[in-house]
């Protein structure tokens, strides 16, 4: 996507610099624009757990690349202890963000390599083959994404006999969660793009307003008309017919049909369904559980550091700031993540089309 | 309720000059205590509208003051020039928050009285009269709330044989939004003055965090076991059983049982609804609206400036200070309101009694 007109992805490789991973870093945005270079998977791990990049797919791809800079930030030539060096970043890269599947999936792809490999420039040569190939595929997955959730938003469009289409979404899934284009923001780009008349409601998204600060500046450099909302606004929109769809990421998707996603997004599905208003998630198939069938139950939920509730960031006078919210004595809790019951989940977005949230149509899809 | 150990309510006359209402300046809270003078119905009506207080009674008691300020801010010795700058004041006071109805009540009960007076002084005293009684009537309301509301906490405690008794309240329903006492919150007060084991999760309550910075004062200021969290993380705690009752205030009650409340709480009355959680509203008589049946449709909801969702209030380097939290471009709408319908309300807690959220049952309890 186009940052003041220029073109960029959100993690790629030094072109000059093999041993350099570039990174936008997420935090000061929308009021700074900051490119960051990672040399290290401690970098990389930082970057994770800092949240300088953020987003299921984003994650994965790091994961990739974090694996990748293990490799290169040392000259370890002993192919056991290498490995070992390997393993036990990865295990700290994992350990990084405990709700999105695809950190773990990226990270157990590159430790497959490693077993393959037979030497330094074995692992050289496949690691970057591989880290660049899970981010590739996370780019192009969710461009389909994009054109099958397209679809979606032109029906209604037609139904509406070409009025504004009014989207909520929740959260950042844009092409700032992945490597570019975007899951849930996917389709409303490509709706955007084909001429069709559409409007977002950004929900903030508290307490790190990805919504407010990342979706609002993504819509704004696509000149996509948008008004950001605050997390209690849009069960009042969906009631009074200003919502006409909900798409929203995941984290985390199981066989079931239940989605995890950013803490916030069960309650808009609760009133998408009291409402009548379709309720999508959009996810790569890389996205998916295959291992847990209650997600309610099972899916970790990341707690996240009670201050990221206490505090907030803002912008004043030329700088990026935080700011006491609360009563400094007062105790704060910070969830991460909520799942969403598949029975509140109208469908799942993927790459490879569009299925009901249910076992036997997530099953039948991946099954072409 | 106590603030550092001295006895405050939230609006009273000056014991030494009657010309002055005295007022908490709620805007800094709880970075700052500040207590304002008010020697105006302008003064008030700037107030009210630029939120020095809120809080359905409390705006409603200073409804009252506000038309005695009228009265105390002139000289005028003419009876009909006099009322109608009295009545003007009174519409001015009416059009500062359309929402909550005690408001209206209150400056009515005030031209009622007007009508019958027939010179200064009778217009003195009868207004101040009556903007006491209405204030104090607040004050005991909310204390036979508290009294009437104990009694469902006091049940799931010993349902729970004594164990802590999570709830979750939105917004600030507190003594600061009411004269003293509160409402939703003065159950919560009067479980705890009777030693049973309670703990608060407090919603910060976006866009102007008044449970992040208001009751969590209160709580704090009662020395009460709470937690603030996000207004999106209330669905994630109700699914996991993490709360035992909601209780929130309300702005305005139809006689049909649907609750205009802050922004928001509809959404956590669906959560309640799909977790079985009880979801109760506290309320004085004076909330309840006798004219309308049908509170989606018919309840005016406040638009507020887009600047309160833009930007947020904090502390920073020991003062108040306001931070940008989107991109300066964006759009952003502010809902004050939402009505949830009386399905999804399990009871109506008032200084009558409490009764069900239909009309025959609030009827039947008025006409005791």
């Amino acid at each position: 996507m186009d940052v003041n007109g220029v073109h960029y992805k959100t993690i790629w490789m030094d072109a000059e610099n093999e041993n350099v991973i570039k990174i936008i870093d997420q935090r000061e945005l929308p009021h700074k624009f900051v490119v960051e270079e990672l040399k290290s998977a401690d970098d990389m791990i930082a970057a994770i757990k800092d949240m300088h990049l953020r987003g299921a797919g984003l994650i994965g791809a790091a994961g990739g690349y974090g694996m990748y800079l293990s490799l290169m930030d040392n000259n370890i030539n002993d192919l056991v202890e290498l490995t070992d060096k390997l393993i036990v970043d990865g295990l700290k890269l994992k350990a990084t963000r405990p709700t999105a599947i695809n950190l773990e999936y990226a990270v157990n792809r590159q430790l497959e390599i490693i077993k393959r490999c037979k030497n330094r420039e074995d692992l050289r040569v496949f690691l970057k083959k591989e880290a660049l190939k899970i981010a590739e595929e996370d780019e192009l997955a969710c461009k389909e994404i994009g054109r099958n959730g397209y679809k979606i938003i032109e029906e209604i469009s037609k139904k509406k006999n070409g009025e504004t289409v009014n989207i909520l979404t929740h959260c950042n899934a844009g092409w700032l969660a992945f490597v570019d284009n975007g899951t849930a923001m996917a389709p409303i780009y490509e709706a955007a793009d084909k001429g069709i008349k559409i409007h977002v409601w950004v929900d903030e998204t508290r307490p790190r307003n990805q919504g407010a600060r990342l979706t609002a500046w993504e819509l704004l450099n696509q000149k996509i008309p948008h008004t950001i909302i605050t997390d209690n606004a849009g069960g009042h929109l969906m009631q009074h017919g200003l919502v006409d769809i909900v798409i929203v990421g995941s984290d985390r998707t199981t066989y079931t049909g239940d989605v995890a996603n950013k803490i916030g997004t069960y309650l808009k599905a609760l009133a998408a369904k009291a409402n009548d208003v379709p309720f999508y998630a959009a996810l790569p198939s890389s996205t998916f559980d295959w291992n847990i069938g209650n997600g309610v139950k099972d899916i970790p939920i990341e707690q996240r550091d009670g201050d990221e509730v206490k505090y907030i960031q803002g912008f004043e006078n030329g700088k990026v700031t935080n700011v006491l919210l609360t009563p400094m004595e007062s105790n704060t809790a910070n969830y991460a993540f909520d799942v969403t019951p598949s029975k509140y989940v109208t469908g799942l977005i993927t790459e490879k089309g569009i299925c009901a949230a249910n076992e036997e149509s997530i099953r039948m899809l991946f099954s072409k």
